[in-house]
């Protein structure tokens, strides 16, 4: 290191310290790191809940098959509301033949529906086909893709689907998504991310794009 | 419907009741829905941010991968943290040959390297590699895995950054992930979704595993 690299101070330290002071801090941090993870032995099928009015439940869900797929385990999805994932996933998806099996409840968005009775009489049957789904050793993850929406149109009791989920297979992963995530749904999961908006494209006009959204 | 499930009361209303009420709200819904629709009709290239101290943000990121991929897009990936997105995200990026061009920063977590200089070098080549795949035409999508960190450490000035990502070709999405976005980045981001950890199974001793974790 040159003189005058050596005297650029950054508050007050000279460039070797801060070298010096950083690698002290990274030996402690990995240090501590280390022990958190000797500590950490229990394996099991997780329960994963994203919920939040952000962007990226679904997408992280997705991003979680394909990581899933890539390590050769096998899966399952079922989604709740249709008119989603449609060519951009399901290419992908394509390229696993034999390791996915897709569900989709076949009546749209509710909003596009307005039928709350076939509606409802979707979300039981997709919901029976997800029972049926994690209960076989078939497959190592199931997605639940938009639970939530449908429990919190109350469309199925979240008592059934809390009572049937923490009596699930131990080592299958179960992801839910979809905002407002019901608080007894939260209570027993393992793992729960609220995505949060901070910021969308739609404030300023941006339409959905293709390849972005969907 | 039979007499007893017309009967069958909730806040006082029939079933019938809270199906016309339901497809009202619906019908209502997808009119104010419609109206936002059509007044979106921006096309452009997003700049995407995924921060927060919880899990998803690269899942997230790593989703619009495939979804791009899905829909034909080329996509480059450059990873400014080394050790993640092994051997799941990479076969089933092998199944895009040629579609797909990825860098990693060969120095693993910096809690692992402890060389500060080597470090920022390592963050230097990434930045530079990353602004040439965003000014070449052919990708549509360039994803800057954990970019955030090295500008939480101040590997990268945060100014050069904002700068040359406001300049940016018009229809190039560029995804930025990593805890700790700093607020220059998000004041110019057109999407930013925080991912906030409720609950990780970490803190009840379940330990990272294959197919969820990495």
């Amino acid at each position: 290191m040159s003189e005058s690299e050596r005297t650029r101070i950054t508050d007050g330290m000279s460039e070797a310290e801060l070298d010096a002071r950083h690698a002290e801090k990274m030996k402690k941090k990995k240090a501590a790191r280390d022990k958190i993870l000797a500590t950490k032995t229990v394996e099991k099928g997780l329960l994963i809940v994203h919920t939040g009015k952000g962007k990226g439940k679904s997408t992280a869900a997705f991003g979680l098959v394909f990581r899933a797929l890539g390590n050769g385990m096998k899966v399952a999805i079922v989604q709740f509301v249709k008119g989603k994932w449609e060519t951009g996933e399901r290419k992908v998806l394509e390229k696993f033949p034999g390791e996915v099996t897709m569900t989709a409840m076949g009546d749209g968005f509710t909003w596009e529906t307005q039928d709350r009775q076939r509606d409802i009489a979707a979300a039981r049957a997709a919901w029976d086909r997800a029972k049926a789904l994690i209960m076989d050793d078939e497959h190592d993850l199931v997605l639940l893709d938009e639970l939530n929406i449908v429990l919190r149109y109350d469309y199925l009791a979240v008592a059934e689907v809390v009572e049937f989920l923490k009596a699930k297979p131990a080592m299958k992963h179960v992801v839910v998504t979809g905002r407002n995530a019901k608080d007894e749904l939260i209570e027993i999961a393992d793992l729960v991310t609220e995505m949060e908006m901070i910021k969308h494209p739609f404030r300023s006009g941006v339409k959905a794009q293709r390849g972005i959204e969907f």
